[in-house]
């Protein structure tokens, strides 16, 4: 059964308004299986409703719309969906009450033009509204179906956990498997070419890519019973080959990840930041949690405050400049000293636009990382504008961190 | 000239990514007077973007794709605009160099896959892509015209701004005029509850607030000549009565705003942050030229680090505790003396989900700045998650420091 999302209203058109609720249903959907292949959102109009509806329903069975369900006159949504279906709207008694009662509540008396609000198709399903005067409905007719839902998402959101929900799970008996992986320190051009063979020999699995904020999150996924085998081979061998790429199941982000860990282990962590200027503490503090394992951070953006807050040389930043392996080391290294943490990480580059010599391009950053006296040190040169070198180096850093010092 | 916007990718569809770009450009047309029409989505499949395409140019004369242009074979745009215009995709020869360029800037040899970015059809301008590999293009044929961008919005906004705004406004010419204010520290639902009657007395005019990145954007508009002397009433009495929460015309953040003045006027700042994290420091480092005005900041997120780094006095934090005004204030007095700034800054406040106690619920925020002998403390109660708390809080404090301390 093939789902279309509908948005009805000149606010989301205009970019006023963003359209959440199509997001929030879609995944609805995906979780239970349904493929969602279309959202429209179209105008406050009845023939761009109607037309609407007409062009969605040849290419699926069921179309929920958002929207359009108000008190006023440019309400539209369930006039459009009785000329389409040419089934009269009629009066519920009962919705009445509840829409009186609505008002009462708050002190009020129901105004005239909300009695709108009470009629649906005849013989359609109520969905009733607690957070609001609009109530949806669920109608069948032959093959097709129609889930109406106003546009409010604090009023759509406990409508479809409530009832809509339910109602699909009891229309659907499909099955379905699924793993997924979260990539980074990889580009997803690099990525795809690096498991083009691999999608290749399992044609027969569904195999997609999403980037995401700071990776790459690969979906493998059969609903054919037939291939369970298959699918538990190409997870392995994807885990097999892939390993030094793949940060978890997509469901922390990489700080999240790095924060957990460290609770788990015990360390803390002092930070020294010089390009990234605070991001990356901001990153860890960020996740609830993280008073355990962080006391402080310096953002040593100055050569003097490198010198003075984490004891860098001058020599270092004579000789080898600021952006350099030695000077990582050094900040790291004095960082961990100062704020006496298990770990320290540091992060030194050129962001640009500004800033590059002929020997160090803008992009070009070195993370340090020390631990238990050992410290490493990483180069890259991340291409994009400043704020994404920013953004890339502590991805980057947190990264390095999971993997090379918090990996089992 | 109707538009339509159609968004290609199963990533939207699934409720992965929410379909912003739809809402971005939407505003960007609407300021430009161009009516849109439609939204779209469909799925990476060559025929139903195909089929999209068909259907949307029966209603508007513009199109604008977004995503479907990276190097994988899911991605189809070109090829079904191509299909459907009926027109071959050609190389071009100066942008496989460009791509070439951006790989080997990273160290890097251009995968084979990435020569599908540099095939357009004959005749198209190309929109150049400075943070991806995926140029665009704007194609016109009799009276239709596609414009073909990629799907990542840090890749697309700059793309609309440096060359589609510019192509759009030539396109158009009719008379008209506009002014934009960005307003912060007022909610949107109170600021048009205070606009009202501004916005009923100029009905006549064009008024429309979207909210944005850290604050609210209010433009008024008319494409009406006689109205003219109106409009400069109308921008004048907004200006007069609004302007303590005005802080310009929405071509600069706040962070720019700031640190733009900070330069200006030849001030340097101290930053000590706690709920904060590192965030407002980054929020400053963003903006080239920082150096200028920065040299360091501190992340004193536990109460030692407050009494080592900043000289927070003991008996404050035992008797007021971290989050209370009297931290708020040493905290800002103590960044300015030990980094011997012209302005010293602090944030301290409780960001949640835990942490709140009977007297300092979530959300509770103080913000420190002091400067020439002068502190001012100001206090918050923020809503929304962890990360909106210390957003607000953020965004917050540069509102203050320019409105109280940088402005003539």
């Amino acid at each position: 059964m093939k789902v279309a999302i509908l948005a009805i209203g000149d606010e989301v058109l205009s970019g006023r308004t963003v359209n959440t609720n199509a997001s929030y249903l879609s995944k609805v959907f995906e979780s239970l299986h349904y493929p969602v292949v279309k959202h429209h959102v179209c105008m406050d109009r009845l023939e761009s409703i109607v037309h609407s509806l007409s062009l969605l329903y040849e290419h699926v069975d069921l179309v929920v719309t958002i929207g359009g369900i108000g008190p006023t006159e440019d309400d539209l949504t369930k006039e459009a969906v009785s000329k389409y279906f040419k089934e009269e709207l009629v009066l519920y008694p009962e919705i009445v009450e509840d829409i009186k009662n609505y008002f009462a509540h708050q002190g009020a008396e129901m105004p005239e033009n909300n009695i709108k609000q009470a009629y649906f198709i005849n013989g359609a399903k109520i969905i009733s509204n607690d957070q609001g005067t609009a109530p949806g409905m669920i109608y069948e007719k032959l093959d097709k179906t129609i889930i109406v839902l106003p546009g409010p998402p604090k009023e759509l959101v406990p409508m479809v956990e409530k009832e809509v929900i339910p109602y699909l799970q009891k229309r659907q008996n499909g099955w379905h498997i699924k793993r997924q992986y979260r990539f980074m320190n990889i580009g997803e051009s690099l990525l795809m070419d690096r498991l083009q063979s691999f999608i290749n020999n399992y044609s027969s699995l569904k195999i997609v890519s999403y980037s995401t904020d700071g990776g790459i999150d690969l979906i493998v996924s059969t609903n054919n019973k037939d291939n369970t085998l298959l699918f538990e081979e190409a997870c392995q061998t994807l885990e097999r080959n892939m390993s030094q790429y793949i940060i978890g199941d997509c469901k922390k982000t990489i700080q999240e990840l790095v924060v957990h860990r460290l609770i788990e282990k015990g360390y803390s962590i002092g930070i020294a930041e010089s390009l990234t200027g605070g991001m990356l503490a901001s990153m860890i503090v960020d996740v609830p949690g993280s008073s355990n394992i962080f006391n402080e951070a310096f953002v040593t953006y100055s050569n003097e405050s490198k010198v003075t807050r984490l004891g860098v040389s001058k020599e270092s930043l004579e000789t080898k400049g600021a952006v350099s392996e030695e000077v990582a080391v050094e900040m790291a290294e004095g960082v961990k000293k100062t704020t006496n943490a298990t770990i320290g990480i540091s992060t030194t580059g050129i962001a640009g636009p500004g800033g590059s010599t002929s020997r160090k391009p803008v992009g070009l950053v070195y993370i340090g990382i020390t631990m238990n006296g050992k410290t490493k040190v990483y180069r890259h040169v991340f291409s994009g504008n400043r704020d994404r070198v920013r953004k890339k180096t502590c991805d980057t850093a947190l990264f390095y961190l999971y993997k090379d010092f918090l990996d089992e």
